[in-house]
């Protein structure tokens, strides 16, 4: 039964009460919905590529509601209750925060950028800050701080293994969820619709950019990413 | 000499090169300079109120480039170097957020929420965080600490300075600036320009969101401020 339809994403519930399916769907989608298209099989490098992701982190003592891969589309995870915010590291200047204040893309920052986005299609997930995160109810202060902790130690998880890969990670957006406990999860999917990666080389974008700017095609550059992982 | 020339207030040098004039117009813009009008004498209430708010502020302890009012419509004040920061602090919902969120104004927070902009008319003086002014070199980390907790001592004084003239301060717009030992002080004006005025018992807006929203005479709501001061 589907809980909830997102724009990449089914979640159906399970017979375990405490567990749900995510299915990823090939929609792909830009600019909070503006520009859509079906890209066949984007869903199951997807899903291959998050349980990669997903099962490195937990190796790393990162808490996630990632249980196990159940199918080619499908992952089995632990019921969270989404927080409506939209989390976001920058290691290098790109997209929205290049276009809100005019700054060069390909900048390599000295330190990580946090930044939250309230989770919410109607007002385009607009930027706030932890004050706005905190009046709204979104999470509270001690939450938030536990998140951006995270965080910080999720992009240091994943720089490394991108890099290993020859890949830049470049920014990327987490969600993270309550469990039934009250346990803060890191939740939703990690791939390259969520990460920009670029060839440490050449720069080449392998993530949804290719999509969004009309790069070339966006399945070459997900498979590429998934081949260096297998590797 | 005009030093520079901003929508509201002139800058001009004096023969003290550590010193400047600010000079008030009468002119009103909103939604970054789209609306705009001339008024006459708003100037001269802004200089007014802008020197008896700095004048309180000092007496509070509180660091700011004023040095006393020379005329109807200028000031003399420290010179600094701006900071391309606008900081915001709210006390009660209204304006930018509410929009951005899509929050009920009138709602009065639990603690005052902090905000930074990043001063640029091109980009629409676009919201920020910490990290952000940081890594665009705007402030140190320091400097935004430091500013940080002068703001929120700064609307402590503010809002007892306004509730004892019966009026709510919803939220106000800072500016800080260098002078030439480094030293931080609050700059810019303080005035219905940049403060939503309330009154307390029948939320009257006695602010610029009367020429925004077209809520009737702008100088009748700057009069009543000034009056009030005076009394």
């Amino acid at each position: 039964m589907v809980l909830y339809e997102g724009k990449a994403k089914k979640i159906l519930r399970t017979d375990n009460e405490n567990e749900f399916i995510v299915y990823y769907k090939d929609d792909a989608t830009a600019f909070n919905g503006e520009k859509k298209a079906e890209i066949s099989s984007k869903g199951i490098l997807n899903n291959k590529i998050s349980t990669k992701i997903f099962e490195n982190l937990e190796r790393q003592g990162i808490k996630t509601h990632y249980i196990k891969n159940i199918s080619e589309r499908e992952m089995l995870v632990k019921k969270v209750d989404i927080l409506l915010l939209e989390v976001i590291v920058r290691n290098i200047t790109a997209g929205s925060f290049c276009k809100r204040v005019g700054i060069e893309e390909g900048i390599v920052l000295d330190e990580p950028i946090f930044e939250l986005c309230y989770k919410n299609d109607e007002y385009g997930d607009p930027l706030i800050n932890e004050d706005h995160a905190v009046a709204m109810g979104l999470a509270t202060r001690k939450e938030i701080e536990y998140i951006k902790n995270e965080t910080l130690k999720i992009n240091e998880v994943m720089k490394k293994f991108f890099l290993d890969m020859n890949l830049k990670l470049v920014d990327f957006k987490l969600e993270f969820g309550k469990d039934k406990d009250g346990n803060i999860l890191l939740a939703d999917e990690i791939s390259p619709d969520t990460c920009r990666l670029w060839d440490k080389d050449t720069n080449e974008k392998l993530d949804k950019d290719r999509f969004r700017r009309d790069l070339g095609d966006l399945l070459a550059g997900y498979e590429e990413v998934l081949s260096r992982m297998s590797n």
